[in-house]
Formats: C-alpha cells, structure tokens, sequence
C-alpha cells in the first residue's frame, strides 16, 4: 500500500475565463477603447491590451494616467457602464477557445477539482458560460466576490478556499501576466495560455512553469501537471 | 572641412503603416476573422494577430494551414473581399498613433528621406493617409506593387529604390516581427514599434536594434538614430 505523505495528490485547477477559456480580449479591448472615447480620452489599443486581466478600476485608472487623466469616481463608474455596453454589443462574436470545454470534462472525468476566477464582474462573465456550453451553476468567482481584483491574490485564494483546497496544491490556468503574478502571489503554480495574445516570453518571465497554447494544447499535455491524459495515464517510468 | 568619407549621412526611413502609424491592427484582426466566419472558418483572433503584417495570402494561408484547410485559389480571392468589406465597416475607429504626423514631419524638417512600405492592398493603405493628415500623394508602396509581400524584403528594396537610397543606409521603422525580418533580409536597420501589440523581447528577438513605444517616443529619441531631435541637435560630444 502506498503511503500517504509519498503519494501526490492530482493538482486543483483555478482557471481565468477571458482570454483563457473563451476568445473574447479583443472585444474587451475594443469596448475599453470605444466606452474611453466616448469619455472623450482616446488611448491607443496595444495599452489597453496590456493591462486587460487586471480590474476595471486599475486599468482604465492606469491608461488614463499615462495620458495625464485623473478621472472622479463619478467618471470611473460611468465608464464601467459604457464598457458594458458597448461590450455587449461585440459579444455576438465571442466564441469558446478550442479545447476550452473538453479541458473541463476532462478533469471532472478525472474528479480534479477547478473553479472559474475572473476579475470581471459577473453581468460580464456569466454570458461566457453558455458560449462555452456550461451550465449556469458552474463554480465561479469574479471580481465582485473580492475587493481587490488581479493582479492581486485575492481572486485565487478565495477560489481554492470554495474548493476547499491549499492554494499550494493549486494550478492557475491564464492567459495574461496579471494572472501569472496573481498566482505567485496566492502560492499557487503558474500556467500560461498564448491564446490572449500574451507572448511565451513574457508569460514566462511573469512565472509561467509551463506555457500552452490553448486548451486543447493543455489538455493534450496534462499528464505533465500530474493528471492522466485523455489517451490513458502513462504508465510509471522505468 | 569634413571629410566626406568621415562624416555619416543621415538615415532614410522606410516606415510600415499598419500599426506602426495607425491604430488598425485590431481593426483588422476582427475583420479577417470575421472574414473567415463568413467562409465557414473560426480562428482564434491571436493566431491571425500573430501573423498580421505579412502578406493577405501568406496569412490566411497559414492560419487556415493550422486547422488543416488548403484554400483554393477562388476561395483566397473571396477571402480577400470579405476582408475589405469588413475592414472597411470597422474603419470608422482607426485613428493615427500619437506622434505619426510629427515624426514624418520633423523627418522633411530635416531632410530625411522617408516614404511608407505597407503589405496592404491600396484600398486598405490609401485611406490610412488621411486619417494621418497626409496628402495623398504621399511616397508609398504597396503589396501591389511587389509580388512578394513582408517577409520577404522586396517592399523595403522597392521603397529603398524609389528614394533612390541603399537599402544599408536606410532604416526601417516596423510594429511586427515581419517588418523586421524584411528588413534584415533588406541589409537595412530594424526599429521596432510596441503600438502594434507585439512585446519588445520579440521585437528585439526579430532582430530590431532599438524599441520605443510608439511614433511620438521615436520622435523624442530620434538623435539616437543620427537625426537632431525637436529640441535641437545634441552638440557634439566632449
């Protein structure tokens, strides 16, 4: 019989949701664009793009800053409305990323525990579930469960605490570089996606141990974060 | 007197447009894969932002290569109109990156030769022009005018050309790894440009010898490509 202080335990997965399971960052970056000058402040896509995956408040405080902007609560709140909408408006073109639903079966096949983090605020997110073809209940928490958003831990701590496992003994699944420093900052280990744009470089040096393609790259790669892959586990090595 | 072999002539420039002048790059990035859509083909938008810069058949060629299609030539040529319509709606958006009028204006301040090199077709590039403010005589060439768009160099040794300059005086200012790549197949200088979404450490890896932001950051840096900045020519150094 093995003993149990040698055997590992299959990893928890907190996955990000934008840009990681459905393919939706350049909508969001648009609709920053587009709700920013309708504010009147233009501000270029590439910083914008930079800074999608951390919280409303710090990016669009952030882009504004750069270009000398201070804006009022007031502004910041009207802000967050016109993205929404204008959001919504692009959304008909969203789509789930390749693997994004077969990745999840999967480890529910494998009985891995997961959980969806997002930093947007659940009117956003919750859509995203039905384009992946997941059922409303699915385990989730967004950036109105916590405070503080990404990049700071809070999102992935109070994620593996709803599964009720050690952040240590988490993967984070993201597409972006906050996600990567929010998962160092949480203890977990870092997993970096290419499908939001971010290049492996700088995936990599935000913390990312290993970085994929997309979900189905993952997927066809599990058996390296300790889950046995769809073919069959591997057998024990010799 | 200086000595004509001893004192250096200032640089020609050779300039990208998409992205390195304007802000389309996300613009056509949607319109491709909506473009793609239309023929019944979902791509995931960070394969063709990847791939933007290079020539339309080269790109659409290779994303669909990625999800085993092999487009004929009819269906390349549908493709093509399918994206110019649906750039063509998504137009309205792009406004010129800060500092493009500047900088080409500070170039003719200082008698620097520069013209733009673009991949795009003339329908998709001509507009570009005014919406920086040029005239639309400005010196351009086109995909249409190579038969071997980016990244093969021949849009930077026609330009090059037209200047009436060698390509190994010339620099070429670029926002993607295929400007790059052109133009150390060109025997001209590299410049990469952040402000069309790539990172600076595949810039850099692409070979580009500096990096700045954007337009305006080239312009505030100029000196250290050979031309006096706005403030003045640096005095010689002691």
């Amino acid at each position: 019989m093995a003993d149990a202080h040698t055997e590992a335990q299959p990893p928890a997965f907190l996955l990000d949701l934008d840009g990681t399971l459905v393919d939706n960052v350049y909508q969001h970056v648009m609709a920053w664009q587009q709700a920013l000058e309708d504010m009147g402040v233009w501000v270029p896509v590439w910083r914008i793009h930079r800074r999608i995956g951390i919280s409303a408040e710090l990016m669009t405080r952030g882009v504004l800053r750069e270009g000398g902007h201070e804006p009022t609560d007031e502004q910041m709140q009207r802000l967050k409305q016109l993205h929404g909408k204008r959001y919504v408006a692009l959304r008909g073109s969203v789509r789930p990323l390749p693997g994004a639903r077969e990745l999840l079966d999967h480890l529910d096949a494998q009985q891995v525990p997961w959980i969806i983090a997002s930093s947007s605020p659940p009117g956003d997110a919750e859509p995203m579930l039905d384009i992946i073809g997941l059922p409303a209940d699915t385990p989730m928490v967004t950036g109105h469960d916590v405070t503080r958003a990404k990049p700071d831990p809070d999102l992935f701590l109070t994620a593996a605490a709803r599964l009720g496992v050690d952040p240590n003994r988490a993967v984070v699944v993201g597409d972006s570089i906050w996600d990567l420093l929010a998962a160092q900052r949480a203890g977990a280990l870092g997993l970096g996606l290419l499908c939001g744009g971010y290049s492996r470089n700088e995936l990599e040096r935000a913390g990312a141990y290993r970085v994929y393609q997309d979900p189905a790259d993952l997927l066809q790669h599990i058996d390296e974060l300790g889950v046995p892959n769809p073919g069959g586990a591997p057998g024990p090595s010799t």
